[in-house]
């Protein structure tokens, strides 16, 4: 095992009524920004409840940002904190508007020149406003990390930044607040938390048994809810695993002391800002290519998923490892996301192109837990995918 | 899965040579008192790499934290902290001494009348000095969590309080710390562990998947390692994968959403405090036992233990958990800690009398998840030990 920091401070407040709780915890004096993305937290009567738990704060709303949250709605955002004189950032929504008001917090503190040199050259974040969040998607793991993901619009760039100053301090989980999702969105969530875990798994053994076995707990436990979370929405224990699950797998637990490999996250990204798919979908389609190509590096984790997550413990080390990806691929597939470029109408050859040419751009020319992966095998990856 | 809140706040510094890297993360200005227990820190030269770190800050030492802390002696390092008015802690050691030193900042900060109260009255801890440790020994969990357990010599009291103010702010925890443990120290953490993770998992089902897994990877992780620690003492990884997991076993996680069953800690506590056996042993003596007794009320639980961790799939049920009880057994035996109270030389009825009248003497009449390990049954539990 290698050696490693592990510190996560955000308080988890899990299960229903908890909205209340979280007022209970915010300064009496805060001057808080809640912000939101689309109509649903507004429709779903999400909002209102939190306007009604807050109705002895001090509070202004934000509403507008958008799936891959953009730096252009963001900085709409922190002038609205500089105007208001906010000191408290309250997030309602998935993983993008917690992402985006982990930017907001550290943008309207950042003394430089421009806040996007917290992404495009990782300034140092000195200092942020603190930030809650009341998750209504299960997907990204944000609302209990320190990372985020911002997109900009005018150059197509799609960057991530992380700081120990934007952990949320609380994150309400509702399972209930997902019953209304709809169906593309639990799907991608179930996907881009798989493939989270799969990142931080399908590297090279260090035996680190702990880690290995949380791991697979929760590809387990998504492997069995997902499915049953499509089939019935409003079943409480399968959002409450899938939401658990979501949540574990990427708040850091997972990724101690193992190398990790995201490059198929960083291809990803590069395929949203180009194309514009959801990023579950991004994921789905490069993972299984990259797996294949990758597999000689992977071999023992890839056996070990093979076995402890498929069953798959007969016929040659080759086959098991086709086997373990093709099941992959389909459960992807049985999740209702599509796992072909050409599934999107995107040219494989125009795809390769694109991404080559922006990683470059990204200086991300030697990704994976080796950096073998150049730009060269992300061109045939995507000329597979 | 059950609605609750989880928040562990400890920075855990992982690996090798990470005591450097705690010294610059307490303030320079701190009136550090390093506590500490017997001789093994100062023979094998961790205190002295403590003193070394710290040689910048101001510091003072108190040594001689017994196994089940002492309130007797716990209110010497108190009057010590008033004395050269300290303002932070620093324990070096096992359990033992992290939870006394918990009860040390808790203690000193008190403003009612007497400190014992904080146990046996469970008075609120309002203020708590900061803390933070150095663990060399993988059993208890404390270097994370929020607990500790208190005897109290003058009437062989033994009681426990937890409050969110006392979790370490950093916790080092070093595999190589442990090489020069004795046997017996390594065999009761790894006992003491696997017991703590059966206490939450052993109940009823609630549907809650990632929690179930967790344990069962630290279950799974204990099995394989424990012996291999007691083989070969100097393996990195064994002592990595065995601290990591005693760390996560009661750190929260796998607790939350959950029932849980700490009966046999609550009649081991007594145990220890009658006739001073470890606190491993008696939980080893316990548990066997007491799974036999309430097989009916964790039925469930007790055959997916079976099935998962022992791979028990064939037979009826009733087989099934016999034998799942009976390898626990002898694994604890394996692990070289006797499960019958007559290995110690006890006698069981003698016991039986001694626990049942000082856990009514505490009122702690009603055990277990479902409140109903009363003293009579506690007692048919000993008679059979």
């Amino acid at each position: 095992m290698e050696s490693f920091v592990f510190y996560n401070p955000t308080e988890v407040l899990f299960g229903q009524q908890q909205i209340a709780r979280l007022a209970e915890r915010i300064p009496a004096d805060a001057r808080i920004l809640i912000t939101y993305g689309g109509g649903s937290v507004i429709r779903f009567g999400t909002l209102d409840e939190v306007r009604q738990a807050l109705h002895k704060h001090t509070f202004f709303e934000f509403g507008g940002i958008e799936p891959n949250p953009s730096y252009e709605t963001l900085m709409q955002a922190v002038a609205a904190v500089k105007e208001h004189q906010i000191d408290y950032l309250l997030a309602v929504g998935g993983g993008s508007v917690v992402d985006g008001t982990k930017f907001i917090a550290a943008a309207a503190c950042f003394t430089g020149d421009d806040p996007w040199d917290i992404l495009s050259k990782q300034a140092p974040v000195e200092r942020a406003l603190p930030l809650s969040c009341i998750l209504t998607l299960p997907a990204t793991g944000s609302e209990t990390n320190s990372f985020a993901v911002i997109s900009r619009k005018s150059d197509h760039s799609k960057l991530a930044f992380a700081s120990p100053r934007v952990y949320p301090q609380h994150a309400v989980l509702d399972p209930t607040k997902t019953y209304t999702l709809p169906e593309r969105q639990i799907s991608n969530g179930v996907v881009d938390a798989f493939i989270h875990i799969l990142e931080q798994y399908l590297t090279y053994p260090v035996n680190a048994k702990v880690q290995d076995r949380f791991a697979e707990g929760l590809l387990l436990t998504l492997l069995e809810e997902g499915p049953r979370a499509l089939a019935t929405p409003t079943d409480y224990d399968i959002r409450a695993n899938i939401m658990w699950s979501a949540t574990m797998a990427l708040n850091g637990l997972i990724g101690v002391g193992v190398p990790q490999d995201w490059s198929t996250h960083a291809i990803g990204h590069e395929l949203t800002a180009a194309y514009g798919l959801d990023h579950a979908q991004t994921l789905a389609i490069v993972l299984p290519v990259l797996l294949d190509v990758q597999r000689e590096q992977k071999k023992q984790k890839l056996l070990q998923y093979a076995e402890r997550i498929w069953g798959l413990r007969d016929g040659k080390d080759e086959q098991r490892i086709n086997k373990a990806i093709e099941k992959t691929r389909e459960f992807f597939e049985m999740m209702r996301v599509k796992t072909h470029l050409a599934d999107y109408g995107i040219n494989a050859k125009d795809a390769a192109e694109k991404v080559v040419a922006s990683l470059k751009r990204h200086h991300m020319t030697a990704l994976g837990e080796h950096k073998d992966i150049t730009p060269e095998v992300v061109a045939r990856i995507l000329l597979m995918a």
